[in-house]
């Protein structure tokens, strides 16, 4: 079940960094769901490595391949198979590694669950299996806008270390504003501060964490299943999946805590015919359903663990002993992993979309 | 699979909060593991209503009784099956909720979602609901120790609103401190200022939130499992999917992301025959599984949504209204639930365990 | 996950025979459903023993109480649990059985298993926890009907050892026609020399096994997800998880494969807008998923291990012994056997109904 | 959940038949098992068009590669992707049946289920859709035999129409034997007359069906789990789930509904320290658990649905025609059915293997 997510909508990953490829089974997406292999690599190609001078350089294209379940631009219900040959691969560069494991890295665990690991890329523990991810949220994505109108999940970072974005409200926040800067931040000001300390950062071989928020619009009332499969609970879930995370807050978060209830309840009043809220400190969620408010949340990434600088370890075989990573390294993960946070909310969505379907 | 929670060592809940009771069934559980009653009223005791002066004053029971899968004391490895009456039933004290929505409560999204609900009590909505959670987390916990010498999960309140305990490390945090006050925190002293403020806080009708952490000991490297059901993420769902969660944070969490990657990574070393790290700002898991050292984790608790003041809202009928909640209430969840955090904590180790072992 | 099944509408079993009842928990049942104990009951007491001559004389009231999940006689959209109390239990008609284990029951492979067994009655093994199902299968047939009018399943008994029914075609075949006689037959003719049958194998403390047709009405086209949750795989499942059963067949079953394809296939034609098949050899599935005509199976009943005559066996420390049943038994299952059919039919059903719903 | 089988030994299949390829993902396999591609390749031949003069002379090399999940020769417990590109594909053999629904085929109710169809080379309802199975399989059995000496699954065709082959018994039925003739039956005699027939059928543009056993060896006594999943349960799923099949039974199956309790019932003795069972109507099987004699079982499989004559039928739009196929067809699945049924019998053991290692 490891690899796998989701209950109606369900997607099985598989590949090795450094294996034949990577990919993904989407299994229980609707028929006649227009999707063209262009969708997909769309978001491929925002989590790419090379796309920009503060990621990682390693150059690998990510094409993706439609090997089932979609004929003449259209899906069929039957299983879609999505596979991306691996082209980039040095060996050589981690030769090191095969004897000790670094820091803050999953090469221990592995070991210690497995016993055996590949080395090589970071095997199956390597950020290149979010691939898979991205490219089944590209469908889930589909699926949601098929039938939700306005339906659209926007991540960007909002903090890198302790720099800052503002984050304009309502129609201003868009993807196009999130798309104009290589951070994939909603402040173009901010951006450009982010940019120059990414760069600091990576000519000193070190690296940088921060925060990706991401707003979800147009999701009706009523998506989530208590007790166990709360909306924010499998959005939790989905966020804490993705490598390199250590923290998920939904709507007020952590800092909600601070507050007393009558500060904090949201105010119910009619809009119409429709039941909305005044504040929005639940985030869009209640109860564990959405309740029709724009879902609102926060991701916490670390620091990337590879850094250019020497690190006291162990060796596998139980001896102290030091390490350097040499080679190419992605200085702060958070403008590639602005796509695979959204990629895990549509996956989410769609899972939920379906089975309310079910439900009424 | 709303109500169902776990791949393994697999609970299904049920009940509402003023119907003829709640209850849980536990399917996979291993055979031949020590049990009686005891051991989950024990528990059920530390979560009821009215076991302090800072909690709701309702008189819940909360009895629990066995109906299956447990023969003279030990486990048979059938579905376990655990029920307690509800024997306190005021429905009339909620009368005016049948038509107003409460603020942040989950009555409107039920509406919105089911069309139907059980409005006498919060129906499936009421914290009530986590009986059957706690009652199971004590049976998972069982398993665990029935295995791994040393397991224990202990959580405790870290924060009530701006006030903070201070948290003993190594040996000096024990079960007997934490239960030494009515609050469950980790700090005596604090506990004095948090009762207080809680007590004021009840006089005003208003509530209050805070943290809760936890800490999990005698977890061996090598459970969760990535790519998806990384341990952390099976603690995040869990962490969220109970009621009044707003965040969780593992390790070094939101604070890690002011960090460079040279500050935040954890150093191994070797500690005789086993692999140790120096500093845990990794909170235990890498790469989605645990390396042997403490589990560390905070939990986000929003004030209670339950206030008894005036607030605008709306009925189910479109309309707007006020609403002014009466009777008992919590004014603070966190000392009901630490017991639910850790119920939670087990659940997730006991699956992961049993998963483990299937594994190798 | 072993006493859960169904995806969308799921249930959990649990109880043992002599201990303090049984019951099942219901995840995933649609709201506004109309049901009240009295549908569940009914269903029961066809299931209940002592119900007629034929049957074990044991006096179980089995009356289902309603935990959750339902109010004013609708659904909630909650897990519905329902309880059965045990009341009669006689364990000491069972003593000599703790150590020898009964031939063909599942003694043995209990104490393989699970290395411990609920000796009293058969705990878990008995076919008292068919009640779960029984009561499950009772709301989802609720739920069928009320989106499909027309929706019914009717199984009979068709042979009683060498003794074949007559089936008649058409709306001639009634749930009227089959409650009519004890057997539970189509065959009214049939009915008094298949309990001629019966009533002698039981005195002579032996008894006898046969086979159960069913028919299942009003399912409409496109339910069944190949390529594994195939309809016909779903109900062999289904089948085969009943205490007793050694085979099923859907449609032309194994005398099917003596035919040739041009004697075996179903023609289609045109019935106004529907497309029928002239014959049904298929049994209403073709490629896993229904086809609009009426659903028909055979499940094969082995003779009641429980015989009252001495056998040969072996103790359960590893010795040669001979064991002789005394007390009550089923001198042959079928009669109650056709309730539990029926039931597993609409669990699958319900199920495949809402997974269907979700998909367009 | 469609293409997805098994719990803990899970797998997920994809491709149609005339698109890029066909593949599996096995997600759950433990690590350190011993895998080569050679595993793999030696069961698809076995399952592979054109391997003799009695199957379909169509050429396919399918030809496995695997994409993941597996390094130097051994296991690496993530997951294991195998993918078998398309290479023969004639769509123009097949432009009738786009809109002539092909009776006793798939076309009618995939398009009432899905509302779209792969037409050509019938897109997933294809028996091609088996590679993944039997790829996934044969990882499976590695598993098995890892782990348990002596186990093997050896399936043969018992009966083409009217012939029978002789069975024999113990150590005189092999796999070597079996695969000593194109019908992969235990019998040389009858082989020949099976072969004969087949060949005829053909001429005629007929087709012909049968009945595949299957025993299964060196399984231990405890694997299977009730009261769902019991190891019949999960056969006869596993076996409905195949393209053709109508009818499962085990042990005495349907033959022995017409015996009495006490010539039915095994009785047990003691075999040196083993406790067995002088005859086996179980089948290996009690109270849904193996009991640790062979596991024998029986499938029937319908005559193929495609026929080279001419059928009455209807067209996709709702018009009564004629439809005649052309071209190549298996006149008898059941030689290329015989490593299915051994693939679906390793999936699921393996799958009860790892559940049972998870419970004690």
């Amino acid at each position: 079940m490891a690899s796998n997510f989701g209950t109606l909508f369900r997607i099985s990953t598989w590949g090795e960094s450094h294996g034949p490829g990577v990919g993904v089974v989407v299994d229980g997406c609707p028929p006649l769901i227009p999707l063209t292999v262009e969708d997909i690599q769309h978001e491929l190609n925002r989590r790419r490595p090379g796309q920009s001078k503060i990621v990682t350089p390693r150059k690998e294209d990510d094409t993706a391949e439609i090997l089932s379940g979609v004929l003449d631009g259209q899906t069929l219900g039957s299983p879609i198979g999505i596979f991306v040959r691996n082209t980039d691969q040095r060996p050589s560069a981690y030769t090191e590694m095969q004897q000790a494991y670094r820091p803050s890295h999953a090469d221990y665990t592995y070991d210690a669950k497995y016993g055996i690991r590949a080395v090589s890329g970071g095997g199956r523990s390597s950020a290149r299996e979010t691939i898979g991810r991205v490219a089944a949220g590209a469908i889930g994505r589909k699926v949601l806008q098929h039938s939700l109108s306005g339906y659209e999940a926007l991540a960007y970072v909002k903090t890198v270390r302790h720099l800052h974005a503002e984050v304009p409200t309502g129609a201003a926040l868009t993807a196009e504003l999130i798309e104009s800067n290589i951070v994939r931040t909603c402040d173009p000001v901010a951006a450009e501060k982010m940019i120059e300390l990414i760069e600091a950062i990576r000519r000193e071989g070190n690296s940088v964490g921060g925060v990706i928020e991401c707003v979800v619009r147009g999701v009706p009332p009523g998506l989530g299943e208590p007790v166990f499969d709360r909306l924010e609970a499998d959005l939790a879930k989905a966020m804490l999946s993705l490598p390199a995370t250590k923290g998920f807050e939904i709507g007020s978060g952590f800092a909600g805590t601070t507050m007393t209830g009558l500060e904090h309840n949201d105010e119910f009043y009619m809009d119409g015919q429709n039941v909305r809220t005044r504040t929005n400190r639940s985030g869009g969620v209640q109860g564990g359903i959405s309740n029709g408010e724009e879902i609102i949340f926060r991701v916490a990434f670390k620091p990337t663990a590879t850094v250019l600088r020497e690190q006291k370890t162990v060796t596998n075989t139980g001896e102290d002993t030091t390490l350097s990573a040499r080679g190419r390294h992605d200085p702060c993960v958070l403008p590639r992993a602005v796509p695979m946070v959204e990629a895990m909310v549509h996956l989410v969505m769609a899972d939920h979309f379906l089975r309310q379907k079910a439900l009424r």
